[in-house]
């Protein structure tokens, strides 16, 4: 089941620069197992942003917010999801 | 080269029944040429409305521009394009 | 699973009256066989609007897009779908 | 009489760490003492946000207002209310 | 209980001159009936515009939207609620 | 002459709690002696928020904005003023 | 006592040309009327819409309330007013 | 002098086919025309919009008014004006 | 040449009292130097705001750029231009 | 390939002045080697504000973030990229 999910980052300049690479890093690692385990199926960058755009294939509406609460930049992100279904004109 | 492209759709009811079928016929067809090219590379319905989000691979604005333009919904559709890149963190 | 839904309804005048009671009574019909199977669990209407926010218990997307695009009203309204997820203090 | 409330939390870094799990600790006693005296009807998490609906059940404008601003994360919250109405098509 | 109501009314050109005017005339009474029930309590103009600001005082969610939406000029507005509480500070 | 006067309070945390509640007593003091003047002639809060909806009853603009701008919490409120007018389906 | 009143012109084409025509020809002189008369002190065109800021001084909320809502154009227009005060920087 | 402009074009159904490719030959003109003067610098389509980012060099906001309301598209066109100036890191 | 200016104040707390007084001070006596050379020719301040809208006529987009960002309150302020035109009704 | 880039610039003011000098010179350096190349092909300042609509030529959406992603001040703007194309009505 997929998700268009938009997330907006904006880390305080309140946090301090070796904890905000810290939480950068933990991040990263985090996104590119959720990538491999299928979950996480794609990944963009909004040109010109600190924001992506991506899509997260989950089972269910709990898991996804188990997925993005557990992200490492959630406190420091604006994010919105939104449920996607099969388009009658798509060919896959 | 991607974009993230949101397409609303609204035929008036000043368009007669007959009309608006073959309109929305004409306009699988060309999506999903497209689709089979490789330039309408992801297509998906949002939830509890009449629009989509989709992912284009094209060239360049120019090329996505004239592909847009041509969609036979064009006239009853607003789109918003917003322009991808890279991801440092996506694994593909 | 559930989703929480906002619709906004809104008949242009083009529609003629009987054909818009007509509508009306299918659609009434229709929200009530969905409330008895258990799939539009709240139905709530805004006070002072043509407007209502229902909550909806689904498989998945694609179920509650098959439902929301099925109703009568569908082609007028604007339909607001928020997905929602198990709350940590929730005691059910 | 039922009201739809929205509640975004924002808990800024100025506040110390013990003292926001303080606050979230006292939240959830006390909202779990409302849901079970009948007042706090539903309680669910907004996908990938640190947000909730809920629905409430009070007598008046004036004990819903009592109840919110006694929210613990009061301060730390934007809240929406909505006023609803029994809906015609309503089986319950 | 009090409610501070928004209506906007906006009349299309299809309805005929003489319909509107039948329209508004039985606003007009049917504003006043409830006025002088004690029901809406203040009726404002709002300055350069064809709308207005008002306090209705009832019993309920559901008695409020009762008395809104039989409205003669409902169908032609766009009527935003807010519920209103006791302020700690007022005299009265 | 009436006007309708939303305020919308934040006091920012930087503000030391002693202070807040000094400027909030000075508040209250300074609200009820303009409401026994008959100037702050309704004063209700926004259910759910640190808001308030009032209406004042004042000779010109600048008497409103002389009384608005000597609230002690001034610096810390969101202030929408709207004039209103008579209505011609007003009773009074 | 003054006023900033923004209004943006929208005359729907089911409206017949000469008709237009006609209600602006009344527009124009019932403004220069006010403008000689002192009410009308300020009249701008915003550049490059249908559109204009004015400045309008008069005795009361209601004298402006009649004097806009007078205006031929006055159903094809949306119009914004906000009250204007003496600032303590202005030399005159 | 420069101005960016931004021209949303929207030719309502009720205009007959012929008459808006009329229009749009004279528009064309027109703005060729202006191109060539050294007036309207700079003409971009908006990716997937029936809608451009233009600037203008004039010699006042009178001229550009003018210019943009003899547009043969005007009555169906939204624009926004923004000045621009000379910026300090510009090379030229 | 003529625009409309809208400013709207908002001096953080983390700015001196001292500092802000300073600040303030020499804004006036440049706004009104401004106004005695014919450049600020008006001044108003909005109602229940720290917000005012004004005239200026300058020679230039150029010059008004250099005017607006020389103020000593402009970091501490959203500024909003609107280019004037002359208006085919007004008498002046 | 053209874009049309917005940056609105807000540089807080816990950044000391002589660390945002030096990014405020940086930035000028990197922008002229920029537009020195024929990337950063029109950069005007907004009117009244700390930002500037600009417009780059660059290959592809990456090298347009790369280059955006690397501006000194780019941590403290709120960037808006808009893809232009071929107008049809351009004489260039």
């Amino acid at each position: 089941m997929l998700y268009l999910v938009h997330m907006d980052v904006h880390i305080p300049d309140t946090v301090p620069a070796e904890q905000a690479a810290e939480i950068k890093a933990r991040e990263k690692a985090y996104s590119q197992e959720l990538q491999r385990a299928g979950v996480w199926v794609h990944l963009w960058r909004v040109v010109g942003e600190y924001a992506n755009y991506s899509v997260f294939d989950v089972e269910s509406n709990d898991q996804l917010h188990e997925v993005l609460s557990n992200l490492p930049l959630f406190p420091f992100m604006t994010i919105t999801v939104t449920p996607l279904a099969q388009h009658p004109s798509a060919i896959r």
